[in-house]
């Protein structure tokens, strides 16, 4: 049990009323019934379902009030906290461990024995000629949500363009669509949610536009013209402009790091610094969510990471730590998910292009299981991508997409990633089954043995990426087709050959045992029973990864010249 | 790479099609192109879905083909596997390495270099008088489905019971509701899904309820009658008869072990003996799947264990190590999940009732977190229970009932306790989130904050169940509802204190220091609360686990003698 000093009562002083701020207050409570507790926020709403804001913009949830998960009041009286709403902080002054705080143009200077920072981040304004126009948006805080829908309300709206395609933007899109808008994205990478791979992001791009969603990559933003005027639009550096009475900015964020950094606490690279107890540079002042970097555990080195959960999580080891309760933050792993329309797409840890980036030996497969046995109704198809290390099958991340189950599959795969596991024990995991909820070779373990394989040498796989970059070319292979005659004639790479896997055994003669092998069939089972044929008949083989469902799904066509007969 | 001596082609023969042999048959083939393989069958249907059955029965699974997973030609064509469905084994002489077998009464013998054993289960057939009469069943392969589907045809079927109250006698219940029957299901102990704690099974119970079923505990069938006759029923011990047109016996299964023990194979406890690469006492016959015992990695004891992922995965593991290969089976953690109608229990690791038995220290939380963000379209109340070591918070078990996510919550924590995680490592897990799938301290953190808090030994919690086995004593507490008075009027412990958690501070000198304070809130959150400022006031106090909604959904009314305004 903890031992309080109950004559030094501590002054506690939060600035900011919302996940990390709140969790922390909240916390210091349970452990310290006695310590003067006071929080800062400088909107008017605390502790704020702000994930909730762009499904109460659609009217999905249909009351602006169910975004409220506490009021002032109610966290007076059952913690006993003090919150000061429509208060801003100014500066913070730590020689005499106090800060300046502004609440109705009254200046005022508050004392604290621990001060703890929950700033959040402000989104970034981009450098456009009319982007602070009135019809120009944010969608981040509820005085953000009120200002649209007034906006709305008031003039006529008909279209809307959404700059920017990670999770605000693409969230944003699908509430804007179920207002009844013409809406548009524009994304200046080369795919919607850029941190996902390009292929695993592809169906969110289809499921966007089979909504009536338009969508344009590669593309930046050059000018934003008023809607009243009769050129209203966003031109783009390649592309017609667009029209829109509407924009919705969700370019990203930055911390907001400019009040502590001109106290003098050190700021990082990415976000404010903090220790594994999330104290700043001065050990009396604490940081936590969006404001700060943390360990990435994946990539070994600090990021920002704006996350709901992180942020509540360092809340309470900051409450913890200030109760005198030394309980280490484990670093992030970046597991997230964001459901598009009937679509969703999960991550955790790194994309194959942050382990380029970073010169990591890696290899990555795809398979597309069902989400429960095949047999039962409804059974949908996922897509599970897992990322590892080279030799030892070390998970690095995963990626899933599909319209069930994403979210289930991502924190299974979180938690092996958390716990350390290889590819091989993804293949040994025991899953709960029954017909209606999985598979007895479940979706994870299916990912697992293909990857185990490769990690074994069993089979060496190709990637229909490659071809696209130019990394592998089609005519270093003869290809081979192990599909059905129906299945090949409904499409097929260009030149290859069709040899059913029944029939295999009895026409390998077909082959030339001289050539390497590309072998593919649907989804890449079929194609791996040819491989283990093929390749103990002394061939050299490749499989690729995924078959042809990922050479259709990852949007490949052009590159594996995809022909019907 | 795999270095095969193609010289010595090695005869391998598995006695059963289905689940473990088959996996083991068509991985053998992956590994070595060249082995002889044979697969024998019993029944007329290889590598069926077993698992599906009921639903086939219910119509569900609308056709009984789409149990069919693979047919003896398509595993001929693809595996080059000669497979004999019709066949049985009628013994086996390890001294010749011999297996007899009958096929349309021609018995012949085989040779083997290594034997594969995956002969199942057989369902337990209670000696009950009028037990084989033609209207009773099992109900676990597809000649039963037929046999049942056939009776039902050409009969006046209009009530059915079932025998057993777990997972095939909960699936059977529900699909032949399904048909429009008037079903009982009649079980010995004293709640359905037995392997559960009984409160958190009493929601399944509701649920048959709900669909119309009849539930009958602490039970047992003494007769049945035929029902062509005037008192065609189940007659049970201290129950009046049941109306029963159709019976269904589903008392639990034995592993088909007489053969391998004729054969002087070491038998276990509960099945066949087997090492960790799955070789019988014999090392060239091995075994899997629900005849064999396998470590349980919790227990620490071998056990029968018929579940279809684990069958897979050793049926697996034993072609690896006729190939060379030689990975060890990791032991079971008994990950389960079962759908009853709308409702869902998942099962991971060990129930409160069995470490009891073991007489190993434990605690058990409670929790009832939405399963996802409360303010998002559609959330449901989940049930969460965790049992786990006294003092490390080591993780034992856990259970999950609910409407929604139940398999996504047990799989989540069937990885955790695979990793050897405690409750404080579920604290820090890191999920995926967004309004749509979870929560930003999502279900799964929750149970870990509960549980965590007892490990810390920041509350104390006594369980509603505590008072319904004596072990506790109502009249021992001063009693303390710290909900709302609305809440409190529409229902609470008898003898209950009522003062809102928001009023705690100024009238806690209504309490008697000097009495043991027992609190309660509607879920545990709010007791929480009033459990620290009570504490940290001198008070000797403790939380209910889960609040009042454990007791009413636990079916503990009765015993907290639950008492309106």
């Amino acid at each position: 049990m903890l031992e309080l000093d109950y004559q030094a009562r501590k002054n506690i002083v939060i600035v900011g009323g919302v996940a990390g701020g709140m969790s922390c207050a909240t916390r210091l409570r349970r452990l310290d019934e006695h310590a003067n507790i006071t929080v800062i926020e400088k909107g008017p709403f605390i502790s704020y379902a702000n994930c909730g804001i762009p499904y109460a913009l659609g009217g999905i949830i249909p009351r602006e009030s169910q975004l409220y998960v506490q009021t002032p009041d109610k966290i007076h009286k059952w913690f006993n906290i003090d919150v000061r709403t429509n208060t801003e902080l100014l500066s913070i002054d730590r020689t005499t461990e106090t800060v300046k705080v502004r609440q109705n143009e009254q200046v005022e200077s508050l004392e604290y024995d621990k001060l703890v920072l929950a700033l959040g981040a402000a989104p970034l304004v981009p450098p456009i000629e009319g982007v602070k126009a009135s019809h120009v948006f944010h969608l981040t805080t509820i005085p953000d949500l009120q200002h649209i829908k007034a906006y709305i309300a008031t003039h006529t709206v008909t279209s809307a363009v959404v700059i920017g395609g990670a999770f605000i933007g693409l969230e944003a899109a699908e509430n804007l669509k179920a207002l009844g808008l013409d809406v548009t994205v524009v994304e200046k990478s080369s795919h919607v949610f850029p941190l996902a791979d390009a292929d695993m992001a592809h169906p969110i791009k289809k499921e966007l536009e089979r909504n009536g969603v338009k969508v344009i990559t590669d593309t930046t933003v050059t000018q934003i013209t008023a809607h009243q005027s009769a050129t209203g639009a966003v031109h783009l550096s390649n592309h017609d402009p667009i029209s829109a009475d509407l924009v919705i900015l969700a370019t990203g964020i930055r911390g907001r790091t400019d009040i502590p950094a001109a106290a003098g606490l050190q700021v990082g690279k990415t976000g404010l610094s903090v220790n594994k107890f999330m104290q700043t540079s001065d050990p009396d002042i604490y940081a936590v969510g969006d404001m700060v970097e943390t360990y990435d555990r994946v990539q070994d080195r600090n990021v920002r990471l704006a996350l709901a959960g992180p942020a509540n999580r360092q809340g309470r080891l900051a409450a913890d730590h200030i109760c005198g309760r030394e309980i280490a933050y484990r670093g992030n792993v970046g597991a997230s998910v964001c459901k598009v329309f009937d679509q969703a797409i999960g991550q955790v840890g790194v994309s194959g292009a942050q382990l380029d980036l970073a010169g990591v030996h890696h290899e990555c497969v795809t398979v597309h299981p069902a989400h429960h046995a095949a047999y039962y109704p409804g059974a949908q198809k996922l897509i599970i991508r897992l990322h590892f290390e080279t030799g030892t099958g070390k998970l690095f991340g995963a990626q899933v997409t599909g319209t069930e189950s994403v979210d289930k599959q991502t924190d299974i795969l979180a938690v092996a990633l958390q716990a350390g596991m290889t590819v091989e024990d993804l293949e040994h995991l025991e899953l709960a089954y029954a017909p209606p909820f999985g598979g007895a070779k479940d979706p994870v373990n299916m990912a697992g043995f293909v990857a185990g394989n490769v990690v074994r040498g069993d089979v060496k796989i190709v990637h229909a990426a490659d071809f696209a970059t130019g990394k592998l070319r089609l005519e270093d292979y003869q290809v081979l087709d192990v599909r059905s005659p129906s299945e090949f004639a409904g499409g097929h790479v260009a030149g290859a050959v069709n040899i059913n896997l029944g029939e295999l055994r009895e026409r390998v003669g077909e082959l030339d045992k001289a050539a390497k092998v590309l072998v593919y069939c649907f989804v890449g089972y079929r194609g791996y029973l040819a491989h283990r044929i093929l390749t103990q008949e002394g061939f050299d083989v490749v499989n690729l990864d995924g078959g042809f469902r990922s050479v259709v799904e990852g949007g490949f066509d052009r590159n594996l010249m995809v022909e019907s007969d």
